[in-house]
């Protein structure tokens, strides 16, 4: 395993911004991942791995769980310091992992015809987006489309997504609007969902036919040009006050009134 | 107005205490929050204020709107190197306060003989707790019960409540089980959520008589003798892998189940 042992590497440079550039992330289709759990997951289920970098307490440590990781990727053994920086948490396991990006025009991605997908229009917080994806897969979602805002390779989504960003059906359109007309073509009922007490109230929308709901900005909701072609507008009832949920909690009731 | 200068000053000390120490809080009976919103929004409910700490910035930029509030407490003008080292945000707006404990015994907390309650068993991480109360609130649950774990004033959880933790009735539970135990003398019942498929689907479970839904901890669930007192173990059904909903999340489909 090569060492590296200064943190003016241009090999830490590398990963640091990966870590924190989305264009620069796209510009080398490649991202990061960070800790044992995360690393390992995606590894395991066959995201392509380029470059793996470890300190010696974390071989120490999880040297057995991580052999074939190391193997399978051109390894580098890193001082303490180097971890630190590398890392964006406050007490780093030592395991980092270089990844290339999935393949967006992938079988893995294509709609199912009879589908039932979620759609996220501008999501700033990484930590929504990355919750989004963790209940899409467990309430078995059939996808998750990504239109603006923050990416799925933000660090902080894959580790709020614990590995459901790389499992789950992702689309990322590149321009929202276009997508969803094309689905409406394809028979997609389109909910918009709101926080607006006019709206159809979830528990009487019929999700029962192929169908994508869109969630908006946490700060500003849905834009007019998405409203302007959703099939139907809908809203989660709610005794408190307006616009109260958070828009990966409204996200989970809507998710979970579809497949009720 | 007072004006503190020096980082070294024990007000500046005495404040970072008081927000990242829970036993330091406990001890002055006081807590602190961070920001224009979520200060505003405290003092404007009604809960007691102590001191406000503002940098000339923030009074330059939100200085109508703080008038009142600097009024009704002891105020100082900070400087932006004692915000920095005040804070725990990256970009701090320069609005700091002490708000005096709220009274653990105020009627305002005391148990509705027909309400919805939710309870939370050692949740750790601050953010849960916070998204917890927020769409506790949101839904119109009756109250959250806190026994263990996170306490309720730290920085992150109000954070995340957005204001919900001050509002929403919030018991915290010094012997969960016996406290559970005496709402079950009541009449309620107690509703233990696990990840696991053998237990009662939370669609076929009767929610119209007074009940408690008990959310575990994040990595080990509910504790066996929590367990044992419960009248139900009710679970979210899923498509995915068992155990893979965030605890916010689960408590979130939850409650929306108890109102639905």
């Amino acid at each position: 395993m090569t060492e590296l042992t200064a943190k003016t590497n241009p090999k830490v440079k590398h990963f640091v911004r990966l870590r924190s550039d989305a264009s620069y992330r796209r510009e080398h289709s490649c991202f990061v991942l960070e800790g044992l759990r995360l690393c390992l997951d995606a590894y395991l289920s066959g995201i392509s791995i380029a470059e793996s970098y470890v300190t010696q307490k974390a071989l120490n440590m999880f040297g057995d769980e991580l052999s074939d990781m190391l193997k399978d990727s051109k390894a580098y053994l890193i001082t303490d310091e180097i971890s630190d920086k590398m890392s964006d948490t406050q007490s780093p396991q030592g395991v980092f992992c270089i990844f290339k990006m999935l393949d967006k025009d992938s079988m893995r991605n294509k709609i199912e015809v009879n589908g039932k997908y979620i759609a996220a229009e501008s999501i700033q917080n990484p930590s929504n987006l990355g919750a989004i994806a963790r209940t899409a897969e467990a309430l078995g979602i059939s996808g998750l489309i990504v239109g603006g805002g923050c990416d799925i390779y933000n660090p902080k989504a894959q580790r709020a997504a614990m590995g459901s960003l790389l499992r789950l059906p992702v689309i990322t359109a590149d321009n929202l609007i276009d997508y969803l007309l094309s689905l409406k073509e394809q028979g997609f009922r389109v909910f918009g969902t709101v926080p607006d007490r006019e709206a159809k109230a979830v528990t009487s929308v019929d999700f029962n036919a192929p169908c994508v709901s869109v969630i908006g900005n946490e700060a500003n909701g849905l834009s007019d040009e998405i409203l302007k072609i959703c099939t139907d507008r809908i809203t989660v009832p709610m005794a408190g006050r307006a616009e109260s949920l958070n828009a990966s909690t409204a996200a989970a009731i809507i998710m979970w009134e579809m497949v009720r």
